[in-house]
């Protein structure tokens, strides 16, 4: 069956996401946006390519979901509000337009859930996998947005949700952990691998109380060292209070491996920030009342380097920090 | 040699391209961008993938000219002034530090040439063939960009520089076209397929004169076809008043099949702008003034449709219209 040109791509499967003026309904070459008095632009690029960051036979509204929430929790790690993106598609040779069709309908559940909307991009042929790059771009008020820098020794340090969860998923779906745990699936791992959630909710409490924040898409520890190095501070987690799924749980208990896991694998797409220890409680319960269940796992202390994670019986070494795409 | 991981390569290679406070060195998750009062932001975002747009053995300085010059050209054709830019750089398996380092160098003067700065982006591995992905953005005052629609019938259509050196540089290449006539380089047209040379300095004299404007990347008629389909009209092309450069005229004096590769090869990266009879004099005296020479190809007429081509003997038909990299 003939596939469809550009073109006609872009009129059947991408002009109906288009729905922002500034959008030209993609019938031009550049997008305009204008953000309200008083606040300016947030932006945010990130690419996710076939056999690195997703599976060939990933359902293609799985793909779509990743592409874009990837670079929403980013912004709403800094506490701004997402507005659109421009979406740049390098399609391999054989692609179908049913896997387009499943693409755009990915995108389009997610433009109504986190209030986003197509702004432009490009498609084009891949000499290899299918590359989805997104530039997202979000609005905040001038000069509120929430950095890495700013945490202070004595702040406490807060998760968004439970950790880890993407990172078993990953190592289920590749098979390099033991097998669950009898009576536990690991569907909700796998899941949370495929199906990143950003914390779009969070963003207004961010803004409001954390000192600095960012979304852990490259682990835990490893994104703590980053708040850790930009913030001249050092950073302490209790391994016990990190939030885990009931799945995760099973794991780490059954597999000693899981835990390094949890701690640096890395794609958990929840929201790690500092808040300042009279401003923990207050920042709890505007969570909570976002909907966003959040969990203190540790804290800013005075010093350097990547931050410590403290077990029962002490500092726990870990034999990396941070997963890296790269 | 061990290769460099991804924080050192933003370290070394990129870290110094993000100039704009708003870009925070790269040492955050996004950047920010404020508009001057009463101006807007101008998005746009394109890919080029190895094999596809570029080839494996091209100068990694050419190939970041590349990636970040069809963006700005959409901006320039817009009437908007560029002003920064997002990477997303998905490397293929075998990348050395000496081709960012190149890579690097080339982002680093058109930088400077062009007056704008990195903002941020991301870095990972492809599967395939290397894949760059840029999204620019600019600035306008609010309401001012020039679009595809906006032309009208008795308006003259004029193009900058010269048409179809890309297109035949790009055949040359592929030895898909006869040798080039004795006594005549193909230097000047395999340049400009690697280098296009986005029309910025125009923006400003587009602004103020275009009734409708495109930059000219899929191909001249293809790309008057989208004015004319945007503005509800007909257009017409005369053939002998195409500017041509000395190798292509060449070319088309030589061989038969290269004035249809002028006409629709693509990859210009010249604008094409429609401007009232009235305003057409003082229209190309301000571009000789602002350093850009524009010639006028055509005429909108009454109609729909893509723009008839006018040779000699009357209507040119040609075999295809545009070229798409799809």
């Amino acid at each position: 069956m003939a596939r469809p040109g550009e073109f006609e791509l872009i009129e059947r499967y991408f002009r109906p996401l288009a729905g922002d003026p500034g959008a030209v309904s993609l019938t031009d070459d550049a997008a305009v946006y204008n953000p309200p008095h008083g606040e300016e632009v947030v932006l945010k690029a990130d690419l996710i390519a076939e056999h690195i960051h997703f599976f060939p036979d990933d359902p293609p509204r799985s793909i779509a979901h990743k592409a874009l929430r990837v670079n929403l929790s980013d912004l709403a790690a800094k506490g701004a509000t997402p507005v659109g993106y421009l979406l740049s598609l390098a399609l391999k040779a054989d692609w179908t337009e049913d896997w387009i069709a499943g693409f755009a309908s990915g995108l389009a559940a997610d433009q109504e859930r986190y209030g986003v909307t197509l702004f432009g991009g490009d498609t084009s042929r891949a000499a290899g996998g299918t590359v989805v790059s997104v530039a997202a771009f979000g609005r905040a008020p001038v000069g509120s947005i929430v950095r890495r820098a700013g945490a202070k020794p004595g702040d406490i340090a807060f998760v968004s949700g439970t950790i880890g969860d993407a990172g078993l998923g990953l190592r289920v779906r590749l098979g390099t952990i033991d097998a669950m745990p009898a009576g536990k699936s690991a569907d909700h791992l796998l899941d949370r691998y495929l199906h990143p959630q950003p914390r779009v909710e969070l963003a207004p409490v961010i803004r409001r109380f954390a000192t600095a924040s960012l979304d852990v898409s490259d682990g835990l520890v490893g994104d703590f060292a980053h708040i850790c190095k930009q913030s001249g501070v050092g950073g302490e987690i209790d391994a016990d209070a990190v939030p885990l799924s009931a799945g995760a749980r099973a794991l780490v208990a059954s597999d000693p491996t899981a835990l390094v896991t949890v701690l640096t694998g890395g794609e958990d797409f929840e929201i790690l920030a500092t808040v300042s220890a009279s401003d923990a409680d207050a920042f709890a319960a505007a969570a909570a009342a976002a909907g966003v269940p959040v969990t203190p796992i540790g804290r800013v202390v005075d010093g350097s380097g990547p931050p410590v994670v403290l077990g029962r019986d002490g500092p726990i070494r870990l034999g990396q920090f941070g997963y890296t795409h790269f």
